[in-house]
């Protein structure tokens, strides 16, 4: 039994104290938030007490905390966590300066505490069977990968603003997931980008609308593309070319119901968005989470798969910015 | 806030108890069983109290029983319950015989207790959706409606003999179904069956493989057909033709990943069974319940609907046998 | 290379004579047609020549007849053919009466010469594709049969009246669709049907909506049911359930685009009709009625396939009437 | 009605003879061949002479040529088409040489005859459909086009070394179907690739496997896969997000069949090549052009479309061997 405190009640940390709900072998304890309301709230629903941040960092009956509070705040939280013995979940990005993550990494090394980095698509039920399929055999070698990700309404321009970038915000799942499926480190990144969606996007300084071509040591190559907005719903697909064939994963759609007339055989639209079409993967990240660090396995993906998909995000946004081929060290 | 007692904690009691956890305004109070072991792990896994059936029915800190033991013990059950003035949730059928299941209703009229029968299906949010846009008139009339409903494997003979034989245990399901989709009550029964999966089930005095032909008094036309095995998993597939259109609502098959080689594109199986299948149904329908019997509206399907699917159960069963068209008063 | 003469330059004799014109080893001689324009306009786009239907029968230069006139005048000509020594190619049904169906079996076999019964369906890539691999054994045994076929618009009443009815007209091409899956001769017949579409087809003594169920001696099962009208196009599905497996064939689409947006998923209409849906079927049964007559073997299906499909046709359209279940005899 | 010579009587050659014997409004007069027998053998199922190229070139009774002969070849017959006067259909790509297609382009202007490049996919039903609804407006704007083209196995080693390289040689179609369905010039244009099928291929100066990377003026973006092996038959998918929706157009199958059993649900593979997929292509194309020319207006795709799709292939390749990202200078 993992007893669990949350760092941040927002929607995230909403969705994380459900998850630990349903689990068998975690209890939530306790949960902070810089907003009062907001921590008493969720400490309601979910039956935990609500504590200061530093109580549930300091706390001896509390073994993990979940980190979902703003980005900027991860760095003192894995600090501080790492230094008091708790096993960490973080929300990505673990923070957007891979210099600043470095140094996480550094401090939760010293201090041996699990870390997870909620890169919450690996454990989506379709592409986490697509993953094992690939590594079982059933398409040979990896070769192309083809990721397209569009969500279905853009965020506020505020958030945009403070967002880092769509690289870093939105196309960093979709590095992670190149990662996953990849097998091999990109070496090179290309990218291009507009703000085709909003003009108020672009003179935020941030594109909406990008797609990147990434290479590996190897030969293979990865094509990523995105959008913030599309009119049929939450757009998450995947698709792997390999030697001996090929396998991908559709969206979910909001049901299996067709309609068939005069305009032709109509079916639901995908799934809104993330909370939807990700539920059982938010179910399975904390799943596996409290189950590594129950047994003593190391949780997966972890903090340098963290850092790695920062890289990529930064490369793009440079190649972008630069309009020129980035090559990445070797690591 | 709605206390309730399970009675019957086999795999269908353990369903219903892991929805009540999961509903925010129901409390599962006790649950009973006649192997005591059985009740005491449901209540280890629950926090339920185990008492005795009696206990439950009598109790005065439970509002509501869900009855899911075996079929012959909902008559007595759904009596004592009603005469407590508790609401009911009983599993289908209510009992296989329709002259009983008049008794339970005049029972539940006499005490005005809330009483859902659980056609599980109805929850089914594809199911649900679809039924919704005939109502909401997207394919005009309706004019054909087709079920195929298939198990992955037959149960075991011993259940087979017990079972009332396939038009009662397994085809219920399709004729609550039928009505639910059709609009209308069936006037007249065809059917043909025979025991082509497993010669022991014919030697039983059953059979495994059935259609049935249904027909209302405005014309509509209902084509049910039934196998006790499937070696692509669970089969639930509906669809309905109208004056202005086809809706139609396929398997939910085990992952969306769809692998391409030269044998072609291949999608996996459907989900294996019941519990896979419909797990999202089995929470709505206790949420249904709850729903109604906290607001004080009548819960659907109600008991009426559980002696009307039995009719037509009984109705096939006499048209198999007696190998002529059926036709049905109208009630 | 053989040599055609096409008696009926209407729509069907039009679509062979273009089939003829598109294989290497047959070679449209002559055209005959009660309506000399008719025979006219075919003669100009085929490049063959007008005859009458006594001179094409009488020829020296022609081997084989292609029979496309009205069903009423197929008996007659069918007999003439016979005694000149044609092979004969025959639109279905080759004729309303059984009886008369056995006449004309004798005088084919008397006269010895090829008959291929023009049943379209099984000549369709895909469902001769399905048919080759139940023969294969890809599952096993066959257990239930579903056909579903449905015409986007019925034809004109004055068409109704003298086109033996639903079961006569429409449903015998999927009575042989079921005989050619089955894999055994139906021995029931069950049938149900009405105006759902327009009254006006049921003022004139018909139905437009029906169901049949069938079954054999082994128990398979078959269900069919036909409407008139299909807002969508022209559905022509067929599914075949069997002891290790499922096999389907679904609608051709006018095209594979989908649009996605805010209404859903959306693909094209069916293909609108019999001539754009089974145009390559057309093409396959004359490749195969030619290509049996010039290497000497015997073409299929026979004109025993008609009696067959015409008799389950009499047989359902009697149990319409008579509310019963018609056993028919083995023959 | 046209009268045609084809030059060039091998597989392509023996094509378009298919095609021109299919329309009303052509005739095929002569064919051409530098190896007699190929030329005798077309002669001899289409009804043509076999005529010398300059014969036919001079030809009074001929008014255009289908130049289906080797790429190195089309330059000088071209330019004697042209200045004889006959309207030219020409195989892609023009010419290897971006110069000599501008050559070609003076020459055809000079002479004022009907040029169409033979940009088949054009005409494959399911992107002109789709082409239209852009250009109808379903979708809104253009805003990504998602291009995946993977031919079923390599050509032959001997093929590739004079091929021009697979940017020229395979990829000119996905540059010319971008171009289609973008709506705008590419104006930067990024590729990476690697021999992964055969290092054969390599070793010939060649890769098998590529990505590029298209951005248009106005920032709208376009992704192009190529792989020179698909174990799934040939692989030809084209999507397009707008900014009101999103179109695709999906593969076309063998067959429509589907086999259900404890493997999942398996469709047939991808039709295998070219030839199957793009039947009815061909002959669109061919009508497109035959109709052009006989009505007077100008075929489509033009010269000018040839140049543009060989200058993105030219950029591409530079891009791939200079690893950098090449711009376009507005034309």
């Amino acid at each position: 039994m993992l007893s669990v405190g949350i760092l941040g009640c927002g929607r995230i940390g909403q969705v994380h104290a459900r998850s630990l709900r349903a689990l068998d072998d975690a209890r939530l304890v306790a949960v902070a938030d810089a907003v009062p309301e907001a921590a008493a709230a969720l400490a309601a629903t979910s039956g935990a007490e609500v504590r200061s941040t530093d109580a549930i960092l300091a706390a001896n009956d509390i073994d993990a905390v979940v980190i979902g509070t703003p980005t900027d705040t991860h760095y003192d939280q894995i600090h501080k966590a790492a230094v008091a013995g708790k096993a960490i979940f973080c929300e990505k990005p673990v923070d957007l300066s891979t210099d600043r993550i470095r140094d996480c990494i550094a401090a939760v090394e010293a201090a041996g505490v699990p870390f997870m980095t909620a890169f919450n698509r690996r454990f989506d039920a379709h592409f986490a069977a697509l993953q094992r399929r690939i590594r079982d055999g059933a398409i040979g070698e990896v070769e192309i990968v083809t990721i397209l990700s569009r969500d279905p309404a853009p965020p506020p321009i505020a958030y945009i603003k403070s967002s880092g970038g769509l690289f870093r915000d939105m196309m960093i799942h979709d590095f992670d997931m190149a990662r996953f499926l990849l097998g091999e480190e990109p070496v090179t990144v290309q990218a291009v980008g507009a703000a085709l969606v909003d003009p108020a996007i672009g003179e935020a300084g941030d594109i909406d609308t990008a797609a990147v071509l990434l290479t590996t040591a190897s030969g293979r190559i990865c094509q990523i593309s995105n959008s913030r907005r599309a009119s049929y719903g939450y757009d998450q697909r995947v698709e792997v070319h390999g030697s001996k064939g090929l396998l991908r994963a559709d969206n979910q759609l909001e049901s299996t119901v067709e309609l068939a007339d005069a305009a032709g055989f109509r079916r639901a639209a995908a799934q809104y968005f993330f909370l939807e079409r990700y539920s059982g993967a938010y179910l399975g990240e904390m799943a596996a989470f409290v189950g590594a660090v129950v047994e003593g396995s190391t949780p997966s993906p972890t903090i340098l798969d963290g850092l790695r998909a920062q890289t990529l995000a930064d490369a793009a946004s440079l190649a972008h910015i630069e309009q020129r081929i980035v090559s990445l060290a070797a690591e």
